[in-house]
């Protein structure tokens, strides 16, 4: 199992887009929540590249790296403010207990990361995929296939987890079953329509329905 | 046109989902950002009361006062973040120019709409009905009926412009025509199935798209 991190086993989709929201103010550039909301998951330079675009203001290499430096800033001010999501910790024990192998695999770098791991209580033990190893992040598929290379997998024997469309894009790209949650606030109907197999309510509840995923537990 | 205010003219969702969060969290219990978000827009009653229901702990007359009392401070303590949304100044002052007859109508106290309201230039040649003139918030229709009192004017000659299911389902308990906008980050999808006969992107395209709703401008 291939997990996404923010929004899917942390509640820290809100904290990203305030976060967000006040980089790109501080460039002036008023981006609405609700736009980065949609956009939150993608990799960074995706999320720079179109809502500067779309606010008529396209930003340079100089204004890009300003911006997420900013975000990065902003919401770690932010950390102590996260939570897990209900049933994450106790869904990442069960599958331990059950020996089946997962992998957390994010588009945010290893310092964002940092303080939902720990959260989590995810050890040295766990395989991490972040940003730092792979040339692109979601909805490009290259951070799920570092996972499943490290896990010594094929994308047929795997699951990816994940809140946003960006998930559901890079696990079908990747060539892997797509399974959504409804944590990072994404509307059901789209996680349906851009493949999702599943969407569950949040990890307590995907940890009741394996069996629907062809899991034997 | 009644004019809902939260996530239709001001950018104030999010801060309003991470001010409850803490709220409750202050009084024990976790609820994950994301479930209230599908909560904002009700009467604040309503959102203790499912929330701390659906927690398994739902709250006595006490703690839901305690509760209310921590969410206004801590969204008073974000009023600083909060913006219009695109487009929604130059709507009203269209509205204004044409002779377009509107209030606000607000599920939110007075004391938490003041500063939307100044940072729309709404002045007192505006109607805006808030939580103190009516018995119940929305989804109940009160507030409606309390602001077609004071127009002096019929349901089917009215047109309710909202963000969240809940101002869909209080327009069509008042037998007004509802319209959705999706800058409260609430699923389109969702607004469409509650009954909204039109959803737009936010107020500058339900602007600019005014002859779709029968407006002679």
């Amino acid at each position: 199992m291939l997990f996404d991190l923010d929004g899917t086993l942390i509640d820290s989709v809100y904290q990203h887009v305030l976060a967000w929201r006040e980089a790109f103010e501080a460039l002036g550039i008023h981006v609405p929540n609700w736009r980065i909301h949609r956009r939150i998951g993608m990799s960074d330079v995706l999320i720079v590249k179109e809502l500067s675009r779309e606010a008529g203001r396209p930003f340079n290499a100089d204004q890009t790296g300003k911006v997420k430096d900013l975000h990065t800033r902003f919401y770690l001010a932010r950390t102590k403010e996260l939570r897990p999501l209900p049933g994450a910790k106790e869904l990442l024990e069960l599958l331990k207990t059950k020996s089946i192998v997962y992998a957390i695999v994010t588009s945010s770098s290893h310092e964002r990361a940092q303080s939902s791991l720990e959260m989590l209580g995810i050890g040295p033990d766990i395989h991490v995929v972040t940003l730092e190893q792979a040339s692109f992040g979601k909805p490009d598929p290259d951070l799920f296939f570092a996972a499943m290379k490290q896990l010594q997998t094929a994308p047929g024997d795997c699951i990816i987890i994940g809140d946003s469309t960006w998930d559901i894009l890079a696990a079908r790209r990747a060539g892997v079953l797509p399974v959504g949650v409804l944590t990072g606030g994404y509307p059901e109907e789209e996680l349906f329509r851009a493949g999702a197999y599943r969407v569950y309510k949040d990890p307590a509840d995907f940890s009741e329905n394996l069996d629907e995923l062809g899991i034997h537990i």
